[in-house]
């Protein structure tokens, strides 16, 4: 069993190259839930989503997000009707996002109702979000205190990051299952999604990064970074701004304590001695994943790097 | 101030020919909330949104409910992930749901979302829902005892109907202002609605019917049968296997205790002796509101009938 820390698009056009390498059901994914947010009432896990709806290959593929050819027409009536809509939710989305929170509302867990979309969206990977419990993240930024989505759609990720705070992740728990298939793994991949902000949010739940520090499983983690360069996304800049550096490298000690193999792509082959220098050994190789064989290429590398370790 | 009882698609049309003739303002709507229903833990209100949609002339005039030119992207996509779609609910039309449920959870009454919806859809008629507390329609029929919409929409009305349980609305109160309403009428018209499964309900909320009595305004209904049948939907049926006998005369016969005038169509000129038998005085013209024209026609005459009294 390989088990996936999983942000976003990014985590998810990874997990497409691994699941057509790997057998699917040998693949779990922890989902960060940090971002999941409620519009309208409903239970939105936009992390999630993207990577069954990638999964599930639905997804729009020039937005990364939302399911193709979706449609917008229930939002612009909610504007018509003086609601607040600067959170994208298309007619074929909001779908999940009802049957998600209806199932939280007759008492499921989070766990429990991804476990069912996933199988109703045929998806065959296992999909673990890090936590069943509130935990938002919520970013201190120059435009003050904002919640994940604030930040990210409403405020265009303009705003600089001073802090991002995951207390509510830090008050939670582990969902079932978590802490398991991270001692039971095979191997594990830190997908390559915004290290503070989607990987940052899992390795806050209590437990999970003492987990990742104790497993007997090589981990591998692959660089968001490339060229000093976020592939999407703001992370370079909240690098840059938390001071640790817009660079592989940054990442790369980010996450010292318990990965053991750095993927950095072809650009980044100078940080080969700065990365195995913090006690990783550096696996190079393209990491830019334009096409699905660049994608399924990618991920076997990382499986080969796991196997050698 | 002209109050009307009002169920849904006939009341709507006639409350369409009434704001032609009449100034909006002045017209307050009293709907039956009987036929409200939760879908994915949204609250729907079928005869007001058939109400608002058609007085804020967006109504799908084909089918006489939902929004003009709506799609149903969003249901397709909750009967592929398994859930129950057998009401129709349209892409824009859910806005108006999440909007109405969203207010629900944060505490304001069905009367003030609907005040917030009506004024959101530029609607000038006053719309009070009849109450608001829970007061679902529930059916015993020969299919079993159903909720209203389970025996309108996913059983399509062929159950016979053995009785209509009012027991919620007459459990429930009167929404603010709605006793007022009547008391301080200029005159009140019962649209032609189902006199059993749509006036009904309002009817059995307590305090109503009292109100209707004794309101010093004259009181005009408008038959929803004619010729023996029903212009749309099952109440002729309905009024048969209740043993009520499907004419105008015995809907006239439902309402003697309050109501001052009867309005019948051309076609039951032969009843108007009947009628005017049980204490009332028949109007009697062109009830089939096939056109704007016979819409504003048959509220011209209600309200000279309603002025002569």
């Amino acid at each position: 069993m390989i088990v996936v820390l999983a942000g976003g698009v990014g985590a998810a056009k990874f997990l497409e190259g691994l699941a057509a390498v790997l057998p699917p059901e040998q693949i779990t994914v922890i989902a960060n839930t940090g971002d999941d947010a409620e519009f309208y009432d409903l239970h939105v896990s936009p992390d999630m989503d993207t990577v069954l709806y990638t999964l599930a290959g639905i997804v729009d593929r020039e937005r990364g997000w939302g399911i193709a050819g979706d449609t917008f027409h229930c939002l612009r009536a909610l504007e018509r009707l003086g609601q607040e809509t600067w959170f994208q939710l298309g007619d074929r989305d909001l779908a999940t996002h009802l049957t998600r929170t209806t199932r939280l509302r007759q008492g499921a867990t989070l766990s429990e109702a991804t476990e069912e979309l996933r199988q109703a969206l045929g998806v065959a990977c296992r999909i673990l979000p890090m936590s069943d419990g509130r935990a938002q993240t919520r970013l201190r930024t120059t435009a003050g205190i904002v919640a994940f989505q604030e930040y990210f759609v409403k405020l265009r990720q303009e705003p600089e990051v001073l802090e991002a705070d995951f207390s509510e992740a830090a008050a939670s728990q582990p969902a079932s299952g978590v802490l398991k298939a991270i001692a039971d793994a095979d191997g594990i991949i830190v997908a390559p999604s915004n290290p503070i902000l989607s990987i940052g949010p899992i390795l806050a739940v209590p437990g999970i990064r003492e987990a990742l520090r104790n497993t007997a499983a090589p981990i591998a983690a692959i660089s968001p970074i490339v060229g000093g360069r976020a592939l999407k996304g703001p992370a370079d800049r909240i690098l840059k701004s938390l001071g640790l550096g817009a660079s592989a490298a940054a990442v790369a000690e980010l996450f010292r304590d318990f990965v053991d193999i750095f993927v950095l792509d072809l650009e980044d082959a100078s940080l080969r001695d700065e990365v195995e220098g913090k006690g990783m050994k550096a696996v190079i190789t393209q990491t830019v994943m334009s096409t699905p064989e660049v994608r399924q290429e990618l991920a076997r590398k990382v499986l080969e790097g796991l196997a050698r370790k």
